[in-house]
């Protein structure tokens, strides 16, 4: 168990992890296209392409990463995450398709953390990212974490954004209009 | 239907009222109160207090403002919606509850909704905001529409918020970490 204070507790990550699947399902599943293909300009995520950016992450970068070090600790880096390398994936498949896959993955990926150790020692093991340097294994699943709810906050952000002019004089009373872009 | 533009097309902002509750609960349910009881100081709202927040507002603000303008047009103010208004009516009531009580209210109030007229001419019937001013009943259903999505953004950065320094040197490419507070 991780100590209180800075370190994220591993049972509370891991009940953010395995609910955002769900949360997507209830949001995204029979939603008109309007919602899911918006986006805010030239090179942003749409909600569809943050499903396929999710989906990516689960197949490339948390559990392989927690694998990595597991064998090498920090005597090798990560792969780099490409953040668009979802693309070709996810290309013309309908959305309820996606849900299957990111809910299907994450459970597989649940599964296989639950036969890690996740107490204080190995949690403060260290590994090598290739951009950001020496990092813990309790930092990577607390960004885990944090990596969902950035991507469920700017799915709210980027379908709030179409009614930034529908919404009239509410405007200053409605925050989300006015926030900066998230990166990826 | 309302014009594409500036406009919110109506049934594509009840898809987004219909499913906020099933989001919320596919979130709350069950996740422990480290969760729901986080907030980012005093006078903001934990996840908990936004969900008690929402259901103050299908029991008095927007149901009711529709009524007061198809029955009064602009010639009565809005009744003041106030923010913290369901600080009473939430205290130590389990999340299930809650999460049950929001989902039969907003189920109620869209029934209602489909029975009143939702074309240009009736989204464009104008009422009065007791701070904004004249308002229309279009402008109102958007803002209802973005104050879900407003207040789904707001949870994932209290919850984000959490791991600010847990997250280690990942910080930097988690841009809802420096997000401003919202409005209620």
């Amino acid at each position: 168990m991780a100590e209180r204070g800075v370190a994220l507790n591993p049972e509370e990550g891991i009940q953010i992890l395995e609910r955002t699947p769900a949360v997507l399902d209830a949001w995204f599943r029979g939603l008109d296209d309007a919602w899911l293909e918006a986006n805010e300009g030239a090179e942003t995520f749409s909600p569809r392409d943050v499903l396929g950016h999710l989906i990516h992450g689960e197949r490339t970068d948390w559990m392989p990463r927690l694998r990595l070090i597991r064998e090498f600790g920090d005597t090798r880096p990560f792969e780099p995450f490409d953040r668009t390398g979802f693309l070709e994936h996810i290309h013309g498949r309908p959305v309820g398709d996606l849900l299957d896959e990111f809910a299907r993955l994450r459970a597989d990926n649940l599964a296989e953390l639950a036969t890690h150790p996740l107490d204080a020692a190995a949690l403060a093991v260290r590994g090598r990212h290739p951009a950001l340097g020496s990092v813990t294994v309790g930092q990577l699943l607390a960004t885990w974490v944090t990596h969902d709810l950035n991507h469920l906050g700017q799915i709210a952000r980027v379908m709030a954004r179409r009614q930034t002019e529908a919404v009239g004089p509410w405007r200053e009373y409605l925050g989300i209009l006015e926030w900066k872009r998230a990166g990826g």
